[in-house]
């Protein structure tokens, strides 16, 4: 009796301790809630949610390395004691800042980026800088050929005299769609004054505001966007492990991993037991924490056994698990070996890393040596569930997918090539854009909806997005109806040749 | 020692009051459930669940008036001190309903309406008169062009002689397709006598049931439908503010709202967090009880701040916070004035609240000044978690995409009109459909689809899906479509005139 | 006082008996323990949280009959006292598995198949064999005319000299792609020697593995896949019950069960509330355990009301409940008689149900009588929450659309057969396949996506799907369209031909 009485006064006693303490906080920070707690109720509230709120840096370094979300081995003395505040972030790198200004006798800034959170996690922060995301924005606006996909998107048509014109979309356009995901520029183009309940006050004017785009180009020059994926202000790692986070920037036809994820196996093992499962702890133990994976266990996380035995390493360059660039440009090719892209021209001049009629630009793609490698990183993981069998069985097929879909982009590719050849379209070496014609809508839709779909759906393992859903049955439909496209511009154009020398003209 | 059995012991003691005592329920109610919880076991289970089943009017008339659901501010008082029971709302007003019928003693109604909800909550129910939902069926039945529209895509098509035949759609095809969230028009159209557990039994035949949309014509003549979002028979304000509710019609591609709200920062957040919210409160509490909007959040309810200070009032006249109407017909444009949209004439005399070639039937929407009011309304929500700078960027994204989707409407509309004006369609002049042909559907889904699926994703900042998903993508797609399909007709016309004066015949 | 501390203590007696008791494993299954907890800690982990690891079926049969989700009335005496290990799925039968091979002392198998799971469950492996699902395989590879549609589907095409050339699939696309879902024929096609953790070993190579289809050909001769929904190593019933489990396979445009029921009110409720429910319990009591049927409610389970009485019964034979067939090939017709539908032959010598004019072959399916029992079988469900009229009245409109969606689907087939006799396409007659021209493949779309989903819509009132997303719209759509192909093609040979004639070549 006794026993039960005293495991319930310990209980009460424990629950006192770790909800009750108060966290220390900074003195700026202090002064930074005291006005925003009302001005932004919400934002105060998210952050108190958030370990930031309640663990100080010298708390988090006493954890064992393996468990560590802090990834320095020591935090600037001023910052050790205190919980990571408003101040720790809007301040304290401010001087580096473009977009710092006077605020209420701070030095404060509006965007955090990868330099701010290095403070405490520089591993995390330099991985990212390797990763492709980080150089997002910048591998899309300096590549003439993206550059001009994405004016035949955004940009606005007009209609006269039996013609199209496109006018180049504005920024607003272009921030609301690409450069969401991608990142903007984010400068500071001027100062406004404003009224505020605090009196009159003086604000930096930002071009490419807001945004959270993981290649966004920052105001201290860095590149990328943390908050991308940890959302402020709870910066939550639970967060960053469920699917929903990619899925903000991966769910369209382009590049469909959350739609797969949830029709394949794992996603319905997600779906039915996830609310069960542990996120927050690091690392993330295999069959005890969860029983399948979301994006961030295959991807990104430290993933260990019960014995704490390291199943696979954390790493914030996730390309590192990735042996093929599966969105092809045009093709599936390897990956490339700089997350700067605009360094690539291939053999025709072209800032693409395949050839528009197969065939990769070598040399500046990983080799098959290092695909291997990263290839058999991935498998670790597979196999914590799964068989040697049914692993390697499953990338045979991945890779016949790569292999089946690039032959159906060539077969695309070759029917635009004739059409620009014989006049039913006008491509490169007319000096027209790849992406203004009908036919070659359609056939932006092969490789960049279709086959993406195709070989996501083989990579994850969610067959019906990749059979009927988006995928195959459209990549060959397509096919035909390009030829059709094709065969029906070329009987026009005859007939309109002979009705013409027949005729003397029309 | 004491005082933590004490705890426990008033612990068991609340849950005892709170739980054991027995709600008191009318007489009436209590003949309906003896027999209809072995007819109907999910219906009493469900209501059971209610918190109609929990609390009498009087209850809930003790809570200080910001935390109340009822919103009379007295009952009549024989309701006032029972629950909300089967006859509560299926008998008292059944004086006013064509549909009551006499069964097992009693005068009851199948069919509830807002009149039979307004007993306990007129302000919504005067609310909800005022927003355009409620005028759901007529707007749309009574509209010459919407309806011509419902017969094209709900029609029966047959093939003949090389001519396609469009037959009007029956009512069970309506009422399963636009009519199903727009509402169907419930009349008693007979009686019939059925063989029931209970011995032979008389019931009133009614046209268009079973429907629960939400401009409903009801038999007691109002229009509109409470359960379309809090669904019978738990009524549950927890599930009207989730956003499955809204997503019930508000997922397709006319009007995506839901899939946008999902692929979205604050869709990810609720799909994340969303399990650990509290839905049951009154006010809402932003921050406390939720990290990130829903649907409802924004568009209809009571938002506080952990001080009780009001952040946006209850509305539901939804439309009360919304400035513009994104969803085109065929143009996004000022909310019109009056929830009937019927009475709407344009320039040219057709019922449309903009012209065919742009431009507003002024008129009779609303002016920039009350625009303004509302965005203003709807702003004071987004402030709480975001910054002025942020919040005021957004909305002129937003407004720039209205300009360049009207713009790109406004395209696709001249190529179409240029085709009936060179004889390559039929359509309003030729007092033909402007729905049957290949080019006009074409031209439908511009508008209703791509262009508003591009506005939801900037209203909403779900940016992947109005780029590659269902936006801006096919926008542009669809008009060098129907400019090549424009150019192929008048080719063939050509060449077909061509051949046809120098044969002679052909 | 006392008691209360008195039921303290007994619910911490009973949580130690409840959790603390050791199953009793078998020594074979220990054995596989010892290894694979480090091999596949994944699997292991899964396996502990099922049933089968804590349950032997001695106990299981203690339970009184309703409540029991084991079968049999008494299993052989050596596996009674012991629980579900690894050998007791993996070794007992293996004399019967072509797959079994020597591992580590013991003659194991990989492929656990229907019989294997039949020694605790026969009733339901019995059931499956009835069930469509089992033939998934064999009725789509051994039907000429849906076998040619999956080459035209997976199958690689190539562009040469103005001539597309189809090269049919390769076994892993169809395994990654139709073959997935449906099935594929496991078989031990060698064996190979692998270095492992323990040495050197060897194992059997399997052909069209892995795979987890519903209708997957076994090792042993057997057919059917029971992990397709229950899924390995929990073997969930709770995981079954929930509706990603049949959306693995049922989410594309050709049969969107789920993509309809979450844009349901059924869906909606299941959104909203599921995540209070209870799963697990049997039988499924309907209002306690759950508000609105899940995939499994309506077609699988054994549903009781509180009082114990069967609303419904358990059938693992889910068609028994299913009146009409909706996905139609072509058209939706009565279900088949047998699963296995490579026995039928339609008056015109095809191997489809239906004609490709309509009507049906009716010899091989059920009559109106089954039709009516069917249906009635499934109302007692609806009964549970919805007056007669609601139901009846929901099965009017659903006939009526299987009525109208096949009119439409032989609308579209009459174009394109006047296509094929005109000459403008090449089909049956001219010894083509039917699925290879864009007209065709337009055509397939109309039955198989938009007829389709206009029916799933209308059967489980899910009515956004039907009309914008992917029903209605887009099936009136199609027609317009294939019937202006069919002008134009007409037009084009006709010009073509007068051309011809007068200038006497082109």
């Amino acid at each position: 009796m006794r026993k039960i009485l005293f495991a319930i006064l310990i209980l009460f006693i424990f629950s006192s301790i770790s909800f009750g303490a108060k966290p220390k906080l900074s003195r700026e920070s202090e002064d930074c809630i005291s006005c925003h707690t009302s001005i932004h109720p919400g934002i105060v509230a998210d952050w108190q949610k958030s370990l930031h709120s309640k663990v100080t840096p010298a708390l988090a370094l006493k954890k064992d390395e393996l468990s560590r979300k802090i990834s320095v081995k020591k935090v600037p003395d001023e910052l050790a004691n205190i919980v990571v505040g408003c101040a720790e972030c809007h301040i304290i790198n401010s001087f580096k800042h473009k977009d710092s200004f006077e605020h209420a006798g701070y030095k404060v800034h509006t965007v955090i980026t990868p330099d701010d959170c290095a403070v405490c996690h520089q591993e995390e922060a330099d991985q990212y800088s390797k990763n492709m995301m980080s150089y997002a924005y910048m591998n899309l606006n300096n590549n003439l050929i993206y550059h001009n996909l994405i004016d035949s998107i955004n940009g606005v048509y007009s209609f006269e005299d039996m013609k199209i014109a496109h006018n180049p979309p504005d920024d607003n356009s272009n921030a609301d769609s690409c450069y969401f995901c991608h990142g903007t520029k984010v400068e500071v183009i001027g100062m406004e004054t404003r009224e505020t309940s605090e009196g009159e006050m003086e604000f930096p004017i930002l071009s490419g505001w807001p945004n959270q785009g993981v290649g966004r180009v920052n105001p201290d020059g860095t590149i990328g966007s943390c908050t991308s994926c940890h959302t402020r202000h709870q910066f939550s790692i639970e967060m960053a492990r469920k699917p929903y986070t990619c899925a903000e920037c991966h769910k369209g036809p382009d590049v469909p991993a959350y739609k797969v994820y949830m029709v394949s196996k794992h996603g319905n093992i997600y779906s039915s037991f996830g609310s069960k499962w542990n996120y927050k702890d690091v690392p993330w133990i295999v069959g005890k924490d969860f029983s399948a994976p979301t994006c961030a266990t295959c991807h990104i996380s430290l993933v260990a056994t019960e014995e704490r035995d390291i199943v696979i390493k954390r790493s914030h360059q996730m390309n590192d698990r990735i042996s093929w660039r599966i969105f092809g440009l045009i093709y599936a090719h390897p990956h490339p070996k700089s997350p700067n892209t605009t360094i690539i021209v291939n053999k025709n001049g072209l800032p693409l890393p395949t050839e528009l009629t197969g065939g990769f630009a070598k040399e500046y793609l990983i080799d098959e040596r290092e695909q291997e490698k990263r290839r058999n990183e991935m498998k670790k993981l597979c196999l914590s569930c799964h068989s040697y069998q049914w692993v390697e069985k499953h990338y045979e097929r991945f890779e016949n997918t790569i292999k089946t879909t690039n032959q159906m982009t060539l077969t695309a590719t070759k029917i635009l090539v004739d059409a620009w050849q014989k006049g039913a379209a006008k491509g490169l070496e007319q000096n027209d854009s790849i992406f203004n014609e009908a036919i070659e809508k359609k056939w932006v839709e092969q490789w960049l909806f279709y086959a993406n779909s195709t070989r996501f759906s083989s990579a994850m393992a969610g067959a019906d997005y990749g059979a009927f859903a988006f995928g195959r049955w459209y990549m060959s439909k397509g096919i035909q109806e390009m030829f059709e496209m094709l065969q029906l511009k070329l009987n026009e154009k005859k007939q309109n040749e002979i009705i013409m020398k027949r005729g003397g003209k029309r």
